[in-house]
């Protein structure tokens, strides 16, 4: 008896998302949906829900009190084509299954990254380790670009010509640049990859992998729309302040804010309470 | 467009393998087959194969050689309800996601494991944590199976009377037995099922989490019949020597076996050339 | 050459933290300290610095912005004697080395748990999981430690009654209840450790596990107390607003305040500016 | 009151271990021994141990059994300096904390890897991730040197003409070769370090890597000398040999071995039962 899979995801399935100039993502499999998270949720917290408004509700409170374990109930499989210095920042994060292409065992194909003109940007003096959103000449960045793609060229013919030498594939690719493209499977739950993408999409992060993250969020918003909302309400663009800024904050903060105002914004009767909780616990300081 | 998923998985997806008295082991969902394995290893390994028969030799090379990345590619999620002491050492596999049942939010119903009068074993006294093969008196083995069903119905009438007087449920519940059982969602992948169940299935487990790991084994079968059957065939039946014991035994071994011996043992050319690598390590011991 | 380590964690080392009746906390190792924390986000991050006031300045950077590698170079080893249900949540947190005291291998001690009086509520009816701060009248409370003394102590005669009839520790154990103490030697980074102790401190914990959390803190501030100040004061003590929250906010919040005020608050001039930042960003919601 | 610490560890500590050209390997801490393993097993399986003799028997006892959690209470950091090549296989090991250069931070400096002329070698034609053991014409191996270090010249001009066109950093360094230094502080336990080891002081993991993993080798065998022993006799050189394996070899496998002559060989009364139980489940395949 097959089982039929109904999803809004099924219609973006292994369809590729561009990246960068030869790079993309693709969604190649997924186990669960926001229901498998209310399901988990249920066995421990309880009988549970039974209607979309009330899965909503329960999945906004598991996110906003970091009930993570839910979360991990969904898994989704990603087939990326990425340059290797993006493939070097993307590996640290350990909780996932990765399969990559080796040099070792296969030729790696000549396709190498180079950045679009508008992206080549000067050093930020602000960031140490980012872009500024100054300009650079165009007749620097051309060149830049020249020699970018001169040194691909040419560090690819070195690579061919020990090929042919027959240096073994695992040393003769030891010269090929960070620019070069790789590709991977790679599988992680929608807790862990949150906790990815917030590290990920956020400016702080590099340009180039940042364009992975954002066609990954939107993926991960047709494998799971409610968490995905939840996400973005709860974590991405939530602000923390720490206790200091609390401090000088403090004497700003009401006493209280209507429920009629606060009903308006969607808050939950849970949240409103919450809020009265954090408003008093500021007061406090 | 819904995708369809036909799988000899599929058959049994949600059914309840009976274990033990009350527990039960169920297949909730899955991800990923033999293809998905496959197909991970491909990305890895170069241009891939092409028959089944190629998809085989592919998997039984993987599983042999430590390439346990490509089996990370499946996953598996289990509803599972198990006595809190098999579940004390199945959470000591650390690399799942799990969501139990929690005796804070929810009152834990009245289920007890009892063993079955043939499993009332006395100590080993060669094995100092299982039982032996030795048999108890049977007069003994009732009087245990009576202590047992009396105690389990005095902790839960404490329970119940805390309950009564509003105790909080988290403490009421301090005095429940470990044969108490409790309920879980458990997501893993395929590799460290694999090793779940190697520890597990083994004889030196204890009976009572045996019986699972043996009914997750089935499910596994039809998960993924090719992964299943290499687990088998290189890892739970193969034998491990130590240097020490190879010292022992090398003039035991011969020089080299007929390959023709070794065809009709369904060993590929690869394994007969893997063997013949061993004895000669061996002879230089 | 011997080496001599000089650090406030050694006059505690190995010495026991009472905890609840039975239990304590002990801890037993360590590697690491403010300086390495420094010294491995120097690797990153570049040159690094050269005071303790400069040492300060980076370690509330680096948890302030999440960067938290650095803090996984320092590692604690405890050993910690605590009851069952108290195990059974703390081993939830995976990113931990743990080795337990068997109930197969040994005879478990007669050790139980035993709440306090004080101790003793009803349930919440505000928070599910929780004890209420209501009074249970003395005499329920009092009837309530009768009733687990008993159990404890019958429980723990069938369990001698098992032994004595060479029943086999695994199955002799099963009735033996949750509250029975257990003992552990626990390793975990320090990184992991503020996980662990950010949830177990926090009023949701349960009561009985708090206790174990707030002598590990006391611990982290003897081992690495600039890392400590900052987890309180950025973590700890820190207050997330979700996006909704902030809009109903909005308009209480300033445009600015004079850094001369922030100064005196003890924030840094990154920490101004970045506060500045996040006033900027809830102005835009 | 101070503590000192005794250790043959403590004479190498941090002193590099010269691997390759320009890069290196020093243990900068470390925490636990062999003491610290029997001290785990002890809380684990009992009583204990008080001889040396008997500690080392009981760590041999659980290498053999892959009871690994107390091997997970050694920890020990290195500081590596290694070609990126070299650290993209390093870091597909999971279990491991990583503090790495960033050359989104700093500039990275001009440092190659370039293979010694005897480490040249081709493609394996048998092994399709490795080199050959044949050789290579000393014309063709200068030939590949000079290309590897003109190559290797030029990018680094280009980064540095990028960089004085103040091209920020993240993008300048994209074709930088994989064989340029980078480094880190890398902290692992003593069992997934073992895992590491026994993978990459293989045969079939690259020669470049091999060279880190056997100089962290004796460093181990320094920080836990029993346990590396272990290690080496029953994980390193022993052999697995498959069902199939065994079913070819079964009829040339003795009824029994004299114990006179096992006891010779260093196998204690318990590996010798463990042998014979070896033998007999061979006999009945």
């Amino acid at each position: 008896m097959p089982r039929v899979i109904v999803s809004a995801a099924e219609e973006i399935l292994e369809k590729e998302y561009k990246c960068l100039n030869h790079g993309f993502v693709r969604l190649i499999d997924y186990m669960g949906s926001d229901e498998s998270i209310v399901q988990a949720a249920r066995v421990s917290y309880g009988k549970g829900t039974k209607t979309i408004r009330e899965d909503r509700t329960l999945i906004r409170y598991l996110m906003r009190h970091h009930h993570t374990t839910p979360f991990e109930m969904v898994e989704l499989k990603f087939h990326v084509k990425l340059p290797i210095f993006v493939a070097r920042q993307w590996i640290r994060h350990r909780t996932a299954n990765v399969n990559e292409y080796s040099g070792r065992y296969s030729i790696m194909p000549e396709e190498f990254y180079l950045p679009e003109k508008k992206d080549i940007k000067p050093q930020s003096t602000t960031n140490r380790q980012g872009r500024s959103e100054e300009e650079i000449p165009l007749e620097i960045r051309q060149k830049v670009l020249n020699l970018l793609m001169e040194e691909q060229k040419s560090s690819f013919n070195g690579y061919n010509e020990m090929l042919e030498s027959n240096v073994s594939r695992e040393l003769a690719r030891i010269n090929l640049p960070l620019s070069l493209y790789t590709q991977w499977y790679w599988k992680i739950d929608l807790h862990n990859l949150f906790h990815f993408l917030r590290l990920r999409i956020d400016d702080h992060a590099q340009y180039e992998i940042r364009v992975y993250a954002k066609a990954m969020g939107e993926m991960v918003n047709r494998v799971a729309p409610l968490a995905w909302e939840a996400f973005e309400d709860y974590i991405f663009n939530s602000i923390t302040l720490s206790k200091t800024e609390l401090t000088a904050l403090k004497e700003f903060f009401p006493e209280e804010i209507p429920n009629q105002k606060l009903e308006q914004l969607d808050l939950s009767s849970y949240e409103i309470a919450e809020l009265a909780e954090k408003l008093k616990k500021i007061r406090k300081l």
